[in-house]
This record gives structure tokens, sequence and C-alpha cells, in this order.
């Protein structure tokens, strides 16, 4: 054999053999399968380095553009993998990460994860996913029926008819957000006499059918940024995206609502739908959903529910009817990598009438054909993974029992954390928990006296040197490793029309216990004592004094 | 302590365990996963059951739309998956299952999936993906370069600049397409004079800041039917996705092109972005892309690709020169979960200008501040799990030569199907294959000879017959459970004007061997003589005589 066609040979072999030789259980790979298998919180605990290191270092590591030219063995790479990416990632399952929206999840998710990467099903159709397909309208229905608690015929004659969906299984609640207002779009430009509709004519023709200047959006000032992508890709414009006031509680204030409704009137312009937040991202607030119900039916446009955050509030025969309302929106947005517990990338969006998603159906020659099961004829993704697998697995081993103590145990450990900063003499609480976020600052005794009475300019200027020091503490915290709360920029309900920089804590991991919460604090006061900060402190407590001497 | 508090307590013992005890390896979980580590190709043989069980049944097993109160084991939990939906999902790793875009993976693919969802980071921002961020950029990049070559200098500058990015990472290839489009579209129409962009104004208004009737995208019809829901989606309209014509090679007809664009321009519509295609879904063909490029230049218009298939033939230095003129296109698209081998929801854009994503760019006040590094400002979707991982894996272990022999592998296996199919005497190739898709159906000799001589009306009953023919072995096929290929309706490059139906094999899975393919032939002609189909066979015969009898 020539030299040339052997070595060929001998690569084609290597190939074939990473399509069907496993890891050995004692190689690098094979380790930490079984170490993750074992112990995840060890292995995390383990391999993920506390202390952060600069985003610039790291880096260097992700630098070269071109992809190796030879193979690399598993064993190295997955050497690489741990030193350089494993151990500088973030430990999101850590009961004290508790400043975004990403907790830990149950073990078992695991395994099943595996099972289901392992079947490697596409469910844009049958064809690559079976009984997938059924399993997917399942979990939407079950999620349909948590919202809108429709009765057993519903669900049997809509569940699995191939012409419509409940809903649509999204990568995440962009994706669902998205797709809801689509359809609200495509309802409300509709084919009618000889117009085509939207869909097909587009959203020019569909203003001039309906005979207005545009269409708008109307949400509070709260609402979710996926909102303005949404404006933005469906050509509706973010300038008509109309972000309502909300009241000190951040939650949509109906009056205002009515005035912006009426200068679109005045102006010409749709309102193409209404959205009440379940669960505003940055506090947790829920939107008046009954009254947002009334208006939306007044106004005839489409009513949708983002709670993307606060749905699986609806399993807590406590918290309910904080929700109350939301049976009754045209669509609802919930995300499944959120309080559902899922690993990152499940979202959905339901939609009450199971017709509604015939605005955007859509078909190919290949798949998806008219009358088919495929359930990729109602989503905007294509080739989609088996994630609704997960979710089916949640819900069924979880329970909804199991979700409601989930639920319960955050809000009420919400409610003790505000209560021990708003007894703390050095922490103000800006938002006080509904759901389980909560803000707060740091703002030590004698400074929130001074700000008490100290309005106008010099108030501003106290508060725009505490924002320094509330972000700076922020990103010490985090780089010290031993725990994480979030940082966003806000008008607190109490005093003032200006944005202050506030801590958020978002208290959804289980196993976040009051110590860790006790802990979380006191390392806030000692980063606030902390000498870079010093020169700052001196500033405020001139103001402080310059203030009392100019009020005497 | 009383009762019910007792129970609570239970509960929350019971809700803490999920989150901290690993399932044991002798539970029906950890035995599936240790049996998916030892031996994926065993495991899914022994679980998945061949033959195919019919939807309606499989229904039964997901008809309840209740969330179940209770929580169930998850021994218990397990035993159902693995009976009803494991056993009946697809074998989509089989090296026969030949039809769909889905493969089999790398084995090392597994356990590092397992890795990502254990770290269970969230691409959308630093602050929860750390170190996952630079290497998803870097990804980005390789990507990029493997297109357009840029030099290290380019590279070095773009990778890591918080402004802007080489491209964006999606969950598949129609997010991918939808945000090249998005992207077209917000700069063709961008911020000028008073005019502050259709981002913010909306579509009617850009109309009018551009003076024209309407937007439109040009695309072959053998495009995706992803770029008619992003037409759709993005207010452009169906109607104004132009289908233009293609050669009998399914290759855009760039005559047909001028002519279309032409009769826009005639009717004051902008092109908004004029697509070409490297590897077409069907036929896996590729659009002169050179000629486009400059098409696209003397337009003035986007010029994307959607190479969501073929975009890795550029590792074969055989076979690159098929996509040459790529290099030339505004944006292109490429799905990692096909020809990367990567588990399914990996897809990507890159643009050739890396401050061409500027025209979607968004902020948030907590998240993806302006400035930050956050991947989450250039993106269709928010929250994101860490697949660019698998990709990133993908490239180092497999290495450019690796994914070159994959590439040559199936363009020449796919070569010698072709081979088989022709020289067949009771086969028909329809479509040769360029890349590694190829189209045929069975027609036996007799058949093929009188349709040669028979045009017209009786031509066109025969082709229907031989449709349902076609359209029964496919469906029996995979139904048996043996072996699958898909099948479509397409236009022959050889005679006629009308659609037929064709089976549609696609050969990316490296272990698919030359017996398998012959094995394939050889059920399908023993399908073709089953009983069932003979009164279409006599209908055939009878029509042939009387069109000799007629012709003579």
């Amino acid at each position: 054999m020539p030299r040339s066609k052997e070595a060929a040979q001998a690569n084609l072999a290597s190939l074939f053999r990473i399509f069907t030789v496993p890891e050995a259980p004692d190689s690098t790979l094979g380790e930490i399968d079984q170490a993750i298998s074992d112990n995840l919180a060890g292995f995390l605990q383990e391999h993920i380095v506390a202390r952060e290191r600069d985003l610039v270092e790291i880096e260097k590591d992700f630098a070269d553009a071109s992809i190796p030219d030879e193979p690399t063995f598993v064993s190295d790479y997955t050497d690489f993998l741990k030193e350089k990416l494993v151990a500088q990632s973030v430990h999101t399952a850590a009961p004290s990460f508790i400043g975004h929206m990403t907790s830990a999840i149950p073990y078992f998710m695991l395994p099943l994860a595996r099972v289901m990467i392992a079947l490697n099903q596409n469910l844009v159709k049958v064809e690559t996913s079976k009984a997938f397909t059924p399993l997917e309208r399942q979990v939407l229905a079950m999620l349909h029926r948590l919202v809108y608690t429709e009765g057993d015929d519903f669900y049997r004659q809509w569940i699995h008819d191939s012409e419509h969906a409940l809903g649509a299984f999204c990568s995440g609640g962009t994706v669902a957000n998205v797709t809801a207002l689509w359809v609200a779009r495509n309802r409300l430009c509709g084919p009618s006499g000889s117009f085509r509709g939207i869909a097909r004519e587009g959203l020019a023709k569909a203003l001039k059918h309906l005979d207005c200047e545009g269409l708008a959006i109307l949400a509070s000032r709260r609402a979710h940024y996926s909102l303005g992508k949404a404006a933005d890709l469906l050509g509706v414009g973010r300038d008509n995206l109309i972000a309502v006031e909300t009241d000190r509680y951040n939650r949509l204030d109906l009056v205002q609502l009515r005035r912006h409704h009426q200068r679109l009137q005045d102006r010409g312009i749709k309102p193409l739908a209404l959205i009440g937040i379940a669960g505003t991202t940055e506090t947790g607030n829920i939107d008046p959903l009954g009254q947002l119900a009334d208006f939306a039916e007044e106004a005839g446009c489409h009513f949708h529910v983002d709670a993307a955050w606060g749905g699986p509030t609806l399993f807590s025969a406590k918290h309910r009817q904080l929700l109350s309302g939301i049976e009754r929106a045209d669509s609802v947005t919930m995300d499944a990598h959120k309080q559902l517990y899922v690993p990152m990338g499940a979202g959905m969006v339901v939609f009450k009438d199971p017709t509604a998603v015939k605005a955007i159906e859509h078909h190919a020659a290949y798949i998806i054909r008219r009358g088919s099961k495929d359930l990729g004829s109602h989503t905007l993704e294509g080739s989609r993974p088996g994630m609704a697998m997960l979710v089916h697995a949640g819900l069924s081993i979880i329970g909804r029992k199991g979700y409601e103590l989930l639920m319960d145990l955050g809000i009420e450990r919400a409610k003790t954390f505000a209560a021990k900063v708003a007894t703390h003499p050095d922490f103000e609480l800006v938002t006080e928990p509904e759901l389980n976020i909560l803000t707060y600052r740091y703002n030590p005794a004698w400074l929130q006296k001074a700000l008490t009475g100290t309005p106008g300019k010099t108030g501003s200027d106290i508060n725009r040197l505490l924002d320094l020091i509330t972000k700076e503490i922020q990103k010490r915290q985090r780089a010290s490793g031993r725990s994480f709360v979030s940082r966003t920029r806000l008008i607190p309900p109490h005093g003032g029309s200006e944005q202050i920089t506030v801590f958020r804590v978002i208290l959804a991991n289980p196993l976040t216990t009051e110590a860790i919460l006790d802990a979380v604090l006191d390392e806030q006061s000692s980063l606030a004592a902390d000498e870079h900060l010093q020169p700052l402190w001196a500033e405020l407590r001139d103001l402080v004094s310059e203030g009392i001497s100019a009020a005497s």
C-alpha cells in the first residue's frame, strides 16, 4: 500500500473511532463525567475557581481565530477545558449566587439531559422526533391548563390536533415573546377582502388596508428588553413600543395607559397589543392583569402576559391570586429554564385560542406538510432539540406540590431578606419583594437620615456618589467569588424621580439559607468600609454637612 | 410537632434531596446513564424499537393535560420514559437513517454536553457565563475565518471587541437567517437626516423615507422555508420573497434574476437582500455564488449565503471551490448541528463587516449595558445555553483535517450511491449529488422507457401514479424501521415542468456503508413488489399499453 494511502486509512480509522468508541472511564473526560454524576455540587465547588480573573486575561486563552489543522486528543482538550473554561465559568448553582435568574437544577436533570442529547431528536418534524412530538404537545397543554384551566374536553379536542397548537416551544422567553407578538400582528392584519394579509403582503400594505399610520405595543416601562427587539424585528419600530409609566410599586399605571392610548388614537396609530408583566425582571412586580384584560377588551387589542419569571407562581395556592387575570390573556410567555428549574434553553408561549397560531403557519415540500403533526409549522425556530422532555420530567417528578413548595419558599425567603435589610441600620430597602425579587442598597443610617431631609441638587449629588459605591461593592463582591448579587438602575418608589443604582437579589435557589443571606450583607458592609471607597465617603460626609449648614 | 407541620417538613426534605443527592448508580436512571456512557450505539439499538407504532397510538401515552399533583419517584418516571418515549423515538444516529440532516454525533460530545449542562451558563451576559463569552466569540471568529480568511490582524482587532461582533450564535439556522435579514433590513433603512432608522420608526416610515413601495428578498425557489418566515416576521411579506427560477441543476438562474429585479424596479420595490444557497435543503445544490455577489454589488443590496448545510464543505481542499464566491457574502449562515456534528440546537451567522451588527444593537439597565462584552446585545435570542462549547470541542478535537475527511467521505459516498441508482434497472436517479444529497425514485426499466416516449397527459398520469407508489414505499420503509429515506416533491432536471415525488437521501453519517446503501435499495425493491401496490402497477401497465397503441 503506498504511504499516503496508508496515512489516509489511519486518519479514517481514527475518525471512525470518535463515532464508535466511548471515552474510557479512566480517561480525563471519563473521570470528569463520573465526578459530575457522583457529586455535582462538589465538582463545581472544586473546579470553578472562586476568585475572578480579569476578562481581558481570560480572553487570551480564546484568542486564536484559526481552526486547528490537526485533530487534538480528547484528553488534551479536556485538560484545556478544565483549566481554562470550567475554572473560569460562573457558579450559577451556588446558593450564594442570588443575582440572576439562573439557579441550581435538580440532580435528575443531568442524566435525563444526557438521554435527550443521546437521542438527538429534531422536534421540527415527526420523522425526526416521533414520540417527542406528542410529548411536547402534552407539555404545552399542561402549561396551557395551568394558565387557562380549561376542562378535559377542551384538551381532548386540541392537544394533538394537527392543524392547531396550544402554544409554541421556544429556545427562551425572547423568542416566546416575539412569537406572541408576531401572532398578534398577523391576526390584527389578517386577510380580508382583497387584502391577503400582512404575512403575504407586508406591513406597509397592512397599514394601508387598516387605514392607520402605524401599529403600537403598549407595555410598562419595566417591561423586558425583548419587547423592544420584537418591536424592531416585526417592523413596528421601537418608538411604537410605548413605555407606560408605573406606580410606585413598578406596576403599569392605568391612568397613564389611557392617556397613551388616547394619544395613539389621535395620531391614527392602532394598538397591536397590550402587555402585562407577571414578574418584572428587575423587581419581580406584577401588573394589574385583570384591569389590563378589561382595557385590552375595550380597545380590541391582543393581551399578552410576559410571565417568563412569575408564571410558576400559579402553582402556589397562597400566592396565585397575585396573577389573577392572567387567564384572560390571549397569550402567555413562561420560561422553563427559570422557575421550572430546567437547564438553559427552554421557553414557551401558550395561546388561549388554539387557532391563533394559524396566523403564522407555514409549510414546505419535504417537511411540515399540510395536515402533518410536525411541530415546525407553528414555530419561529426550525430544527430544535427535545428540551420539552426535561420540562415533562420536572412537571412529573416535582409535581404541582413540589413547585408550590419552591415558589412559597422563594417568596418567604425574599420577605425574610427584605426584613433583614430594612432593619439593618446601614442598608436601605428600595423595592419590597412581591414575588422573590427585591432591590436595596448600602446606605448607612446617618446618610439615610440626611437624604430624607435633603432634596434637590444635594440629594442628587448624594445619590450619584452612592451609585458609585453600590457599583463598586457589587463588582468587588462578584470578583471575590463568595457570593453574587446583580445591580440595576431604577426610580425608587419612595422619594425622587431620578434613577438610582441598587443591588438586585433573586431568591430562587432552594438551598439559599438565612446564614448565606446574612453573609451577603456582612460582606457588603465590609466592602463598603474598604479603603479605596474612603474618598467617596469623605465627599458624602462633606455634602451632608454642607446640606445641614445650608438648611440651618 | 403538629401533623401538618411534620408533613410539610418531610416534603421540604425530599425537595432538597432532588437538589443535593445524585441518582444512585444502581438506580434505574443511573443505569441508563451508565449504559449510554458505555455504549451509546448499543443503548439506542436496544432501547429504540425498530417497528413504528402509529402516532395516534403513541399520543395516548401523552394525552393527559393535567400536571400531576404529587411528585413521582425518579425511578418510576424513568421507567415510563424508557418504555414510552425512548422506545418510540427516532434512531437518528443509525447509519441507515439517511433521510434527514440529523446524523450521529461523536462520542465525546455526550460527556462534554453534560459538563455544559452541569455548568448551566447563560450566554446573554458575562456575569452568567464568564469564560464562555470569549469562547463563543472565538468560535464565531473561527467560522468567520473559515469563510472570509481574513488575516491575524483583523481577528486580533475584532474577536473580543465589545462594541462589535463577528457574528451571532443562534439556536439554529432559522434564527441565523432571520438575524442576517434583520441586519440587512436595518442597514438598508438606517438613520439618515431626520429619519431615525427603521429600528426606531418602523417599516412603513422607512419605506416613505426610502421613497419606495416595498422591500423584497430575492432567492431561488429552492431556498429554505425559513426565508419565508423571515419575510413574514420582518414585515416584508411573503409575496416579496421572490422565488427565482432555477436551472436544471437547481441553481438560481441569473437571467431570471435580472428579469425579476427589473420588474421590482418597475414597481418601485427595493431589493433588500439577495440570497445564495450553499447546499439546497432538498438536493444539496449550490448557487453560482460569485455571480450572485457581482449582481448584489451592482444592485447595491445585501448578499446573504445560506450555507446551513454546505458551509463545512469549505474544509475540503477538493470540494471547497464549489462554494467559491461565499467570501464575498455580507453574511453567511452555518448550522453546527448539521455538518459540524454537534447535538441539536446550534446555528451561527457570521458577518463580513464586524460593525454590521450595530444595526440590531440593544441594551438594558441591568445587563448588556453599553460597553459591556455581553453577547446578548447583538443576538435575536436572550438567555442561551453554552452550546458554543460543543462547537469549540468539535473544531478542536476533529480539526480541519478531520472535517475534511467527513466532507469528502459524504460526497464520495453520495456519488457511489448515485451510480448504484443510475445503473440499477428499476430505479431512476432524479438529481445527481453535487454535495452529499441526491434524489431518486423507484421506476422500473419498462416504465422508464415508456415515460421517455410518452409526453403530455399520459406522462402526467404515469407520474401521478408513480408519486403514490414512491410515497407508499417511503412510508412503509420508515415504518419497518430498518432504514429511513425522506421524500420531497420537485421538478426533475430532465423532462417535464411538473413536480414529481422522489426519495431524498443525505449521506452525512460516516458509518453508513455501501452494504447499507445496497440494503436500502433492496428493501425498496421488495416494498415496490408488495401486494397492496399491485393495483397501481396494473393501472400503470394499462396506461403504458394505451399510450403505445395510441402512438402506433
